[in-house]
């Protein structure tokens, strides 16, 4: 399978609020190049870089206006002379919630997102649409025929929703990428989020549509991230109701369980026939992840691949989270691989 | 004037997010301690403690599930094992906005802010019911006859809504008051708010309401925190449209400035007719606070409290903001002597 990757996810090296601290953050650069090394080690196939797409192609996915703030953020904030990570300090919840953009940066970073977990450094916007950049070359890849390809995405995507960022996310790459397919002549696109968080962004971003299916299996909202959405009851509004289908699954869920879920979702995905599919593809589900709680093992991460290839669509991997840094390559890679066909 | 005080507020401590690290929080000890050495040095009165009420007092401003979470989130957060300050990750904004609080200590404390600025550590939920019995106690000699009282609150409580927390804020205090004036007797209050920031915990527990009048003059929301609240054309809904009236004011605003909209909303106070007026004494409105942008000196403060009691309505002051720890004893005690009528 070929892969697509870019340099510039090293521009991007943010910190969070870990354990009463602000730490470097659990998304860090060693996790690409992890996954790289994985992927030159087992001759994965091609690695090609990411060629530039026109923001466009972001906001088609996005608000104008969110594109715009993400763009200009750093800027805006160093212009204030702060040279650290800017994160947000107030959100608008509740009756706070109004449609107008503040006048000024620290307005604007709470206005543009769900929680601290997306700072935005010097280096964070070049990072960001390199990113995006690196899902579109994919599309671009399964458009042209191909049967299956790797987007290396980093930073991840799926929490960011049209006029938010968050859980790491600024662009969603997945959604950007199947709505470029769309832009292309495609009639009807399945995401199917594998990540071990609700991939509420890309929810957000096609909850009132049908032709985007999306369906995530992740852990249950109730008690794991982001916690404000990811319920089963979650189903789409208008056109897209029936077409966002959230399977919750509970603290420790190992393959056996998992495997049923993936099961269902794996029918939704085939009985909506669509003409490509976008695996959002977060290896937390890994039992030793360090922020998540499933229990799969490096070679269910096989199963997974193999379960995917069994629909039949031409498939779109975009890798998503996965924080245990020492496995990570053999998970992404594994599922690549389980879809190839060449592990057993 | 008497003064009601609490030595409970030294159980809070807590710390917050500041240029790039936790840092301990501007809203501090010291604060309070201050303005009772100045009211002892200035011997404006006596300083009595507050009495106990019940907790069905600030489940009257508040929502019964908030108030428990409060009273809980401390114990709930160390069976994790964690020791440092609690903090929420992520915030219920715009789709996320659900109603089912979540199960699990990381997601409520999310559910129920606004923001990263109100830690809760082992002694946070007894500094904040001691805070709002000050009020209370307050509220209860104005009941009582008297001109004039102060309520030493702190932590303080405007930011803090219905079912929120935020700025430093948890209960209430003056809602809890005003409630608690209605509660026994009173027909209408009006609540004049003059902290730099606005008032928006008390905006949203009295928005739908025509018995308590809220008059708010503050930095102007669209460049000062918090950003997504306190613009002029939040005047209300239902029968409490027309009952809340903001006065966002420019960065830079001096007395002769601050005098015009100070007349205004003093005019907007007399019409009501209310029977008891709460004043929400922020003096982050001083020149040289460092995280506001008004200019008023020491002097001025003299003359607010003269214009308060121009009303001629019986006043319950009650601390608010006011991070200038040097001069916030000076200027709140000014702000009482103005009212008085002992100094010039």
């Amino acid at each position: 399978m070929l892969t697509v990757f870019s340099h510039n996810h090293r521009l991007h090296h943010g910190s969070e609020l870990k354990d009463g601290a602000v730490k470097p953050s659990f998304e860090n650069p060693q996790r690409a190049d992890t996954v790289l090394a994985r992927i030159t080690r087992e001759r994965l196939g091609e690695v090609i870089a990411e060629q530039r797409f026109d923001r466009a192609c972001y906001v088609a996915a996005h608000s104008e206006r969110y594109v715009s703030f993400l763009e200009n953020a750093w800027t805006e904030w160093a212009a204030t002379g702060k040279t650290h990570d800017a994160l947000p300090l107030v959100w608008p919840v509740r009756d706070l919630a109004i449609d107008q953009e503040p006048g000024f940066i620290d307005g604007k970073l709470g206005f543009y997102a769900m929680d601290a977990g997306a700072p935005i450094t010097a280096g964070t916007w070049q990072a960001v649409r390199s990113s995006a950049d690196v899902a579109l070359t994919g599309m671009e890849q399964i458009i042209a025929g191909a049967r299956g390809a790797f987007a290396l995405c980093r930073p991840p995507g799926h929490h960011a929703a049209r006029e938010y960022m968050g859980g790491y996310c600024y662009l969603n790459n997945a959604a950007i990428a199947a709505q470029h397919c769309l832009a292309r002549g495609a009639k009807r696109v399945a995401i199917l989020d594998v990540d071990f968080h609700h991939g509420n962004g890309t929810q957000n971003i096609f909850y009132d549509r049908d032709d985007v299916l999306f369906v995530s299996i992740h852990g249950d909202p109730f008690t794991a991230y982001p916690y404000f959405s990811g319920f089963a009851n979650e189903q789409g509004v208008g056109r897209g109701l029936g077409y966002n289908v959230n399977y919750p699954l509970a603290k420790g869920t190992d393959w056996a369980s998992y495997q049923v879920a993936l099961g269902e979702a794996l029918k939704r995905v085939e009985g909506y026939q669509p003409d490509a599919l976008v695996i959002s593809l977060g290896v937390d589900t890994f039992e030793h992840d360090p922020i998540s709680h499933f229990r799969l093992t490096s070679t269910d991460f096989i199963r997974l691949g193999e379960s995917i290839a069994g629909v039949g669509v031409p498939t779109l991997f975009v890798m998503e989270g996965g924080y245990m840094v020492d496995e990570i390559g053999i998970n992404a890679v594994n599922t690549l691989q389980g879809y190839d066909g060449v592990t057993r």
